[in-house]
């Protein structure tokens, strides 16, 4: 495809789903759908909430699908947990290697992209009702994936499926497009105060 | 107990807590110990990241506690969830009835302290590695509970337990006392926009 007709098929996805929104909306007069959340600031608890809104959806006999960004960046602690579900949790941590410091920028986006593929496929899941990406933000802001591209995905996910996605210094367009955005802010770590991260807290 | 010697006695509580963390210092000089972390602010999060944090720690093989002092205030999804691992969780939804106007303040404040009396029973278990007090700020800011001897019992707790405090509007005594706090802001709600709550999401 060219780019603008990559364009074109993405503008198209986001206002099928859109109409699709409307026409729901119409038939259940509920204003019943999926969200798009976003946990975005300094502070602590951006990856933690998102690992506790997967307890509540399990919770709720949902499933959940996973996909972490950044290897290492979230907690082994979540992933040793969540991993004990299989059928329940699907499971992915992506960006084996992202050296941060744009050392080998091509690979990085090579990864970022493989791991994109692998979000998009829960994004077409309507057996999932949760989807988080974790740290995606990162990715979006060292321009490893294309916002636009990742939004309509996003926007052409089925109706129902909800959708979290976490990491410091969210786009604007991101911010637009969320129904909810909460910014994590730190008053107070112990970090601060020459405490060495803690197994079970930090990580 | 007079007032004036159980003060002593929190205060000798709390000193010795003092003096255990030091002489633990010099013995691992690693400063490992169990941390005081707040949530709070008017953002979503706060619960859902200490629920994160039970997974979490759930994976690095700890028991967990958890009391949530206001009924109906966190989700069914995370209780569901979490009752599913009975060996591993020690789960108490407390403050049933709470009327939140005081119609019956007294009574209020009994079943506060009820909810504290477990609360305690968990920080007085070295087996657990964490203990979650959802909602616990609400309790102290209606002045249900004092928060010098709640903070006493917290600093008695055993060494390397954590302890996670969640509820808008913390008490200045509690965030002094914490290692870490983060104050969850809201910076767009769906609710603002007319959506009704989602079930996995919200609840």
């Amino acid at each position: 495809m060219t780019e603008s007709s990559e364009r074109d098929a993405r503008h198209k996805a986001r206002m099928a789903r859109k109409k699709a929104l409307i026409d729901e909306k119409i038939a259940q007069a509920q204003d019943e759908y999926g969200l798009l959340l976003v946990h975005t600031g300094n502070g602590k608890g951006k990856s933690s909430s998102a690992f506790g809104m997967v307890a509540r959806a399990l919770g709720h006999g949902m499933k959940v699908g996973v996909v972490q960004f950044i290897k290492g960046a979230a907690s082994t602690g979540e992933e040793n947990f969540f991993r004990r579900f299989p059928e329940e949790v699907s499971y992915h941590v992506m960006g084996e290697g992202f050296t941060w410091e744009t050392q080998d920028r091509q690979r990085d986006i090579e990864k970022a992209q493989q791991a994109w593929v692998v979000a998009r496929q829960l994004l077409n899941d309507p057996g999932i009702g949760l989807v988080v990406l974790d740290e995606l933000n990162i990715a979006l802001k060292l321009g490893y994936l294309e916002l636009d591209a990742v939004l309509a995905d996003i926007e052409a996910r089925p109706l129902l499926q909800h959708v979290v996605v976490t990491g410091r210094g969210a786009l604007p367009g991101l911010i637009e497009a969320a129904d909810t955005v909460t910014e994590m802010n730190l008053v107070k770590h112990a970090f601060k105060a020459g405490v060495k991260a803690q197994q079970g807290v930090e990580f």
